[in-house]
């Protein structure tokens, strides 16, 4: 267990790299800790949780929604939870989302720290502190933005990681790849997702890479007015499809991010569509896809990176080099419909 | 319209004295402005709030719950609220409690400004960034500490009050007198709440000492690790008993500020519970009260101020001069119980 800490201007949040579940004791106080997990997670790792107070929801991104953190409220006024308890989350994306949400809320704000057990959450969910929920159609509609103390790396918990959910952290890593890290590109292609799964010492490093670079994006514009919104590569029609059309993140992001490369095109006069397609598809993940554009569109103006009239879109200068534009609504309507 | 800016540690507050609600449009944009209210407010007011979007909710701490809150999220998405809009709480405490809870969390969080209409909102609820709702009868228990932009107090607004709502607001005032003020004490004994109804002068001047007194101790300890503590005398047993019993929170506290001199009594040697009491009740608020001890005891437990085996409590040592005390909370349990 390699522990190191980053400063955020919030908070200071420590990271154990390359650690065990079962060394969570040395970094919490077993008495006044409460685990939040789902119950995939617990039927495969649950032997390793025995004695802890453990609150186990069901699993999927339909349950974040607010009537499930109500019952992890309910619980934790049961369990006695107060205000020097911590929260830890074992989890993916959904579990990490709701245990930052419901502990930044809890009697205005107590402890919490994850343990990610998805390649989506290790490079992604459970870095940066955006926590939250769903409300309908519209994703993270309600949250906060608050650091974690701490994150636990235990990559032996990707053991039980379904082929699907591989699939959805890659295209997080790929965003990476596409935004920042154009070295990082050129692995991807010369790679497999078979390699990644079967070479441990190289699945490492990917992942402590991708997590350091979403980091230092973070650390350098925690409440998004410049550089984080970079992370929203892929993500704005992304979003709108997921719900409407029941996708999983990896999926939804994988198609934004294809018809961000062409809108591109014509914006920035990008001409790497191919690359970006061609790796998006080598790791099992949807590009061009039908949809239900006045729809889309619809849900997509109420996203959160809309401000007044103008969306903020990010597009891609070249592969490692992606831009973020403020795009007018009436444009960003003939766009999406001539895809 | 007085403007005064107050720095908090995270944020600065514009206080608008001697206002008038129909100059709101000089402190925010209309257009980007979502204004939350009550059925009585709008009755009283609303030919003020023409051409403002505004959602009108029930009126009644019985709303300060989480549906109360899923139905203004709702509304906001309707309206097309964003990043860039403000919400403008216009009501007593469970208005601004409830505006700056879902402002919050709306989109991670959106601006939020407030226009007090009752004495305690004025001299207390607003004031200091606690937002939140209660979850059953714990008071309060879900919630963010997060300051508002700006205060706009217009006293005419006054003019629908019902009397109980002043006494609630006193009840307020009677604290801040008895933890940090033995002047305003004084000039309390020395008044009648007819007089400050009737005179417009001496009733400014209160309002505007008692948001001093609170602005400066929040200021001093924003997130309470210390002296805001302080202002949550008679709140223990109070909040406790407030719900079991329909109380308002006025005549909750007054009963808790009364037991809270017995308990001083007994571990600080207090000497002027008398005092306290002939004030309270001058002022048309309960002070001795049949209850359930052992049902407030058990509520009183899963309070926030609860840490680990004891309780953090507000006691006086003289009139003007609070102290907190933890008490383990099973030489709680025998004080309440002897009471």
């Amino acid at each position: 267990m390699i522990k190191k800490t980053y400063k955020f201007s919030t908070a200071s949040v420590d990271y154990y790299f390359e650690g065990q579940l079962s060394q969570l004791g040395k970094i919490v106080d077993k008495t006044h800790t409460v685990i939040i997990t789902d119950e995939n997670i617990f039927k495969a790792h649950g032997n390793k949780l025995k004695n802890w107070n453990t609150i186990v929801l069901k699993a999927g991104e339909e349950f974040k929604i607010q009537p499930t953190v109500d019952t992890i409220v309910e619980q934790l006024i049961e369990l006695g939870a107060d205000r020097k308890s911590t929260l830890v989350g074992i989890g993916g994306g959904v579990i990490t989302d709701l245990t930052g949400y419901v502990a930044s809320v809890y009697m205005r704000g107590i402890k919490f720290g994850f343990v990610p057990t998805t390649v989506l959450a290790l490079v992604d969910a459970s870095i940066g502190g955006k926590n939250g929920i769903d409300v309908g159609v519209y994703k993270n509609m309600v949250g906060i933005i608050r650091q974690p103390s701490f994150l636990l790396h235990d990559l032996s918990l990707l053991s039980s990681l379904p082929q699907s959910e591989w699939e959805n952290g890659f295209a997080e890593i790929i965003k990476h790849a596409c935004i920042k890290d154009a070295v990082m590109f050129k692995e991807l292609e010369a790679h497999t997702l078979a390699d990644y799964q079967k070479k441990k010492s190289l699945m490492t490093a990917l992942i402590k890479r991708n997590a350091l670079i979403k980091t230092k994006v973070v650390q350098a514009d925690e409440f998004e007015s410049g550089d984080r919104k970079l992370l929203n590569y892929g993500h704005t029609l992304g979003h709108a499809i997921e719900n409407m059309y029941e996708l999983s993140h990896g999926q939804a992001i994988s198609i934004g991010m294809t018809y961000a490369c062409h809108i591109s095109e014509q914006l920035t006069g990008f001409k790497q569509t191919e690359k970006v397609v061609n790796l998006l598809s080598k790791y099992g993940l949807p590009t061009y896809a039908e949809f239900d554009k006045k729809k889309a569109f619809d849900i997509l103006q109420k996203d959160k990176k809309k401000v007044k009239t103008e969306m903020s879109y990010v597009l891609l200068n070249k592969i490692g080099q992606g831009v973020v534009k403020n795009i007018p609504l009436t444009q960003l309507k003939n766009i999406i419909e001539s895809l």
